[in-house]
């Protein structure tokens, strides 16, 4: 199914020339995203607006070939690139906010806006947006849609579906439809709108987006916890919840990460520390006040050597520099990453913790795990040179081994990158054939063909 | 598809004898919900597990008759009834809670459990699930996922679909399957989750699920306020949510509604009043107290003539015993009820309420409207003996008044019943036609025969 001439053309006609392009040296900015992998699309086109994507989706079905959208392609799992050819929408274009309301707590945007300029023109209105993806200066609300992105305010406010109401959808046949609606509640007919967040790009195209916003919070309080050993650290962490305390993040560094981040931005992180927990509260002044006092006392009262309030808004916003900049800083110990954002039960993350430990003790290999550990979600990373393949072949069975026993705690292998191309072999491991096969018929029933993205989330057969 | 003798007799093989019957007298009490339309089943039968409920679901596909699932049938859209005649499957006695999981914030029950026994059960451990449709003492979890039950908490807390994590189905193929996940986070696949629920019983039969909990708020406080006019009220609600103040519940009761409770349980309701606020706030007490002191200003100063605090929790249960009673006690009004359950945004309700008094002066129908002013979400009824054909034609003319208005306001035409019989001559109003064609095409992948409660949701063709 690869791009003809005359498809080309066509689809020349429907966007404009300028918007088009099959030059390789454009081409090749579009053939890869966050996670490993390199495919060179046929063409590139840049849509304004969902009849021109309706006309190329169209014209796809007749012609025969494969389109796959995409964002700022920052997705961890190869959601964006094109596996088997064909062509790249480049969705960015389509970065309108067309309306913040205030009095009903609603946003409707375009795909294209990128996630943190979202977040600043709904908090200039005093409103809150709380998804927050590590990529959120870059990446963009469709993609966090497309794979349905978490970050760290998950563990009070939940993740990218729990604030998208309503969507405006290309179907791979080129229907235009819209889901859901512009409300809190709604049960017309079924849900749509949650089978779409987190399909990869796969069941349509999100063309607009109505999402549910909060009150922004009057205060925000940051704190870091540092803990000799990791174990504890976690363990601190299982225990905040357990007391009914909810704080808005709770991300866990080990010494790994620590390390690196410290490397990279020179902030005074202690090097030697086992983790470091960085903690945010909000709610008023006074709830925001209590509420870090009590985590603090239970961080020290589970062996937190030190314990640290960010006494301005700076300070906190360079903590969160240091938490953000990890991924990326990793690189500075090899040239390819294995990442993985696997997730257990709260109470079950000492024991994955422990498991990782062994894992890097047997393997030698450099290992680093952070994340979100206010929702049992832990990215384990293994840095290395791909080039050495008994490295590399000693990281997959580390992995294998390490999704097997994330299910054996009850956990699932990804917590918001999805699966994509990077975790599709191991898919079977945790959905069992009689959903998969669902899964199939679903994905047939809204693309008969198989024209958009194809070669992602099922296991090839 | 009715159902034959040798169908049942195999029936009678999986569930044994004293698990099913053909005998009228019992067939009729599962042949109405609380929607109108009365359908006789041609058997019914009391399932224990999901390997019964398998068989059965295998055995209609290859015996050629009609299934249909049902909690207590207190549901208001006629999703529970058997149109199309057919085996009623009552999940009621699949009604153990199978775990409550302190440590990570999770139950896992039985679809048969009663809503308001797993309120009372969570409770007891310091936690707290927050959806409490109207219908909570006598409704069933599974009931509640399969409409997507929302509630006077939705407004804070949102809907049931908001704390459902995973689920064990079986298809209608007779396939078991598991969905989702047992942690807050996880992306693994398409959203199967989220498509079961409010999916009317059309597209499985739920066996298990697990559902997340939160920490029980350590204080709520109950408030009442009265209006002079039904206008100021809802201004207030918009008001109070402008200002970023998100109570638990935000009531609203009509002069009707307000009667209609005053003649039926006598608590000193005041009759002339125009409508009534009842509202929540919860948190820590201070934070309980000052929630309710700004609510409180902002109902004096948009006009209330009363505001009251409730002084105990026997006083506050009195308020929701009267607010949850409304549904019922219209009937001293007239033997048939039309109720519907609009949403608007909620900036709009002020609009929504003067059309409602529109219609009611231009019918000279006897409505009442109550529901959940927090979310614009409210429940319009119009009160009628069915006999008098006159006055059925314009209930039905205004209902469709009522909804295309509704649409007109970017609302929804069902914010928690859901489509079912009742609203299906709707469905179009809302849905459009792509949409309505996608959501036919995934019930054919679920259930390629048709088997499963069928007559729903979609339209007559």
């Amino acid at each position: 199914m690869a791009l003809s001439d005359i498809a080309f053309k066509r689809i020349e006609a429907i966007v404009g020339s300028p918007r088009c392009t099959r030059r390789p040296e454009e081409r090749i900015c579009y053939a890869y995203d966050a996670a490993a992998g390199r495919f060179m699309p046929d063409a590139v086109a840049f849509p304004e607006n969902a009849a021109e994507i309706s006309a190329i989706l169209t014209l796809a079905n007749a012609e025969g070939f494969f389109v796959v959208p995409r964002g700022s392609g920052s997705g961890m799992s190869g959601g964006a690139v094109p596996v088997q050819g064909g062509l790249i929408l480049v969705m960015n274009r389509m970065n309108r906010i067309l309306a913040i309301d205030r009095e009903n707590l609603v946003a409707t945007t375009e795909p294209g806006v990128i996630t943190s300029a979202f977040h600043a023109a709904v908090e200039k209105e005093g409103l809150f947006y709380p998804p927050d993806p590590s990529s959120s200066d870059f990446s963009t609300l469709g993609g966090n849609l497309a794979e349905c992105a978490g970050g760290p305010r998950a563990v009070k406010y939940g993740v990218t579906r729990d604030y998208v109401l309503g969507l405006e959808v290309v179907l791979p046949t080129g229907d235009r439809i819209k889901t859901g609606v512009q409300t809190t509640k709604g049960v017309v007919g079924y849900d749509l709108t949650r089978l779409l967040v987190g399909s990869e790009g796969t069941l349509g195209i999100i063309t607009r987006v109505t999402l549910k916003l909060l009150p922004l919070p009057a205060s925000v309080g940051t704190m870091t916890a540092i803990f000799p050993l990791p174990e504890t650290a976690v363990e601190t962490v299982s225990e905040i919840i357990r007391r009914g305390i909810i704080p808005r993040t709770l991300e866990f560094m080990d010494n790994a990460s620590i390390r690196c981040v410290e490397n990279h931005l020179k902030m005074g992180l202690p090097m030697e520390a086992g983790a470091l927990l960085l903690i945010e509260a909000d709610g008023n002044s006074e709830e925001t006040a209590k509420t870090l006092d009590k985590i603090q006392s239970l961080c020290r009262g589970h062996g937190a050597s030190a314990v640290h309030t960010a006494a301005t808004p700076e300070e906190a916003s360079a903590l969160w520099k240091a938490r953000k900049a990890i991924s990326a800083a990793l690189f500075q110990y090899a040239p390819h990453k294995i990442n993985e954002d696997i997730v257990v039960p709260r109470s079950r993350i000492p024991q994955i913790i422990r498991r990782i430990e062994m894992l890097r003790e047997k393997t030698g290999l450099f290992m680093a795990s952070f994340g979100h550990a206010g929702d049992g979600n832990i990215h384990f990373n293994i840095m290395l040179d791909k080039s050495d393949l008994e490295a590399l072949k000693k990281a997959h069975t580390a992995v294998a081994a390490l999704f097997d026993y994330t299910l054996e705690l009850g956990g699932t292998i990804s917590g918001e990158h999805g699966i994509g191309i990077t975790k599709a072999p191991y898919l079977l491991k945790e959905i069992d054939p009689g959903a998969l096969s669902l899964m199939k018929r679903i994905k047939k029933a809204f693309d008969p063909n198989g024209i958009l993205n194809p070669g992602k989330i099922f296991p090839e057969s």
